[in-house]
């Protein structure tokens, strides 16, 4: 894209989102140039992360111009919701459009079950690989995969890297590196945890755990 | 800290701050057990962010209560009220008590104009060491620094490896551990420009260009 073209990014918020999954890219997507960034859902009331942040959309479904990019992250809320026919509409009507249909995190779950992703490779949060493939997705491990214009990003924090991507994509190499510097993306992890491979099965288990009880309190509102 | 002890960790929201330096570590705070996250400015009305995203504090300066762990970021819109002498009083009443005054980027020039710094070495976005510097305090390069109880973290992502290393040490290390696996830290960046020393001279000065773009918005209406 040039700079004087205006590009349109939407960003899906919903309760219990996680909000790392969507800051992370949005961080990335406002140092762009001509970008107007959208954040999307049913109202315009204020919207939980599971983080226990409140924050609020300034677009919903019914009135979101045409959208460039549309973007959904997942979060512990997600369970809760992912087969809600108004978020699947919604995706579908923006991805028969949009150049670029993308998610970070299990937001990948939520493109599935649009249809938005058969016969596509998609990544997604470890936690929910086998869940995506029962959808009929070909899931990858890669932190951030490119199929034609599906573009998905693994968990949380591959959000950056996801959202440098798709500045690149966009916007080409030299914005991205750019921005990149801006946001001093120049990792140390203190620990060598941030995969299931490197963690190893007993800290996998011990983590599904916690993320069962943090996920409950969701479960329990929806049913 | 123990499960059973309640852990008061403060996050100060203000206008143009960068979402991702607290939602970084405010997403890494949220899988910590017996924590209770206070987001604070002056009053509870919506504050926007530099990436134009609008967020609700649930916590007022005169309302907060004593804190464990008080933390502020940096962001664009930082330079146009790191004077502000509310926030500087805030920080200073909460930095007498305090287990740990911390930041995230820019978020240590506040500190340090808040007298928090004196004989302290702290980290901050390598756009503003010099400045740093200049307010009397022995710059850190490092991305997280930690100098007895003053805890700063490098520029905006250094928040994700600042917010780990604050868990490890307030719950130790197996559940940090188990966060940075839930978060999927197991970072990929696209390009190598993460740092200015690996980004080199040209892009520095490129992107020191688009910062001042960015930023002139807040400066011109804070005169």
């Amino acid at each position: 894209m040039t700079d004087s073209q205006q590009c349109m990014i939407g960003l899906v918020f919903y309760p219990g989102m996680t909000s790392l999954d969507i800051v992370g890219p949005q961080q990335v997507f406002s140092g762009l140039p001509g970008v107007q960034i959208h954040r999307i859902w049913k109202t315009l009331d204020p919207v939980k992360t599971d983080d226990g942040m409140m924050v609020l959309p300034d677009t919903t479904f019914e009135n979101c111009p045409r959208l460039d990019v549309i973007c959904i992250g997942g979060g512990i809320g997600q369970p809760a919701i992912e087969d809600d026919p108004e978020i699947l509409a919604f995706l579908r009507t923006q991805g028969s459009t949009a150049k670029f249909i993308t998610s970070v995190c299990g937001g990948s779950i939520f493109l599935a079950k649009a249809g938005l992703l058969n016969g596509y490779r998609a990544a997604t949060h470890w936690g929910v690989r086998e869940r995506l493939a029962a959808l009929g997705v070909e899931v990858s491990t890669k932190r951030v995969e490119i199929d034609r214009n599906r573009i998905t990003g693994g968990g949380v924090t591959a959000g950056i890297d996801f959202g440098l991507t798709i500045a690149s994509i966009l916007y080409g190499e030299e914005i991205a590196k750019m921005i990149q510097l801006l946001l001093e993306y120049n990792p140390a992890p203190p620990f060598d945890t941030g995969s299931p491979e490197k963690a190893g099965a007993e800290l996998v288990a011990k983590a599904l755990e916690i993320w069962q009880v943090m996920a409950s309190p969701y479960l329990v509102a929806a049913n």
